[in-house]
């Protein structure tokens, strides 16, 4: 009974979660979506790291990096619909649609980390840079600690 | 002879490409980067599409789309350094570097094109936005029948 009530369940619950697929074709896009603005922002992170590890830290060229990140950043969020864990290679863990709240909350976060940098690195502001990406890699750590599996 | 030779001289000409390859630390890394940013075009340009061939189509809509479009379409084309149409999956043609000149043309004219959205979609003009989206499609074509492999 159960195995046969499961099929019907999952077409009935991928059905209620039409909407929230509706700007993807399939959940699969999502997935693809989603690991394609992570990989742009693991680039991103990786040269402004390797800015401040230079001797001589280049702040325009972290804005720049920084302005990117700050476009891209705000498109990985939107790529989570419910039920986009269940594709292969998804890492997501059904925490994200457990507590959307605390999901949502490090996505403002991380857009407020992530406007303090751009602000830092524009205005000149080495120490300013450094302290702010701390931040964004944590925050960026944080979610991945708590709603992405090992 | 020549089969002793090829290693030296491949190993020559990554060397030799050093610079180019800067900003990533490996060939795959510059082609899952334009794979990504060309996978989040696809999408957006997706989204314009499905709103133009609505029977209500919403500018405003189309307009945050074209938005992220001209963030992106900036991106795809800092990752083509020379030597990384030798990556796996990668179908970019050998002519990006023997014609740099016309595909750095492209990325001028899709910048434009995309710009010419963004105002249009902006702007209200439903018809400038048909225009302009048919246009930022041909160049997109364009650029893939000269500069990919089927």
């Amino acid at each position: 009974m159960k195995s046969l009530l499961r099929p019907v369940l999952f077409s009935a619950a991928v059905a209620l979660a039409a909407p929230a697929f509706a700007q993807f074709a399939k959940p699969e896009d999502a997935y693809k979506y989603r690991a394609s603005v992570m990989f742009l922002q693991s680039q991103h992170m990786g040269r402004i790291n390797g800015q401040l590890k230079s001797d001589k830290p280049n702040l325009s060229v972290i804005a720049e990096n920084a302005a990117i990140l700050d476009t891209v950043n705000r498109l990985s969020f939107t790529a989570f619909p419910e039920g986009s864990d269940m594709v292969a290679n998804s890492r997501a863990k059904p925490e994200i649609w457990k507590d959307p709240a605390k999901f949502k909350q490090y996505a403002e976060r991380l857009n407020g980390d992530v406007a303090k940098l751009l602000a830092a690195s524009k205005g000149g502001d080495l120490e300013g840079t450094r302290t702010s990406f701390q931040a964004v890699a944590r925050t960026c750590k944080g979610c991945h600690d708590d709603f992405r599996r090992d």
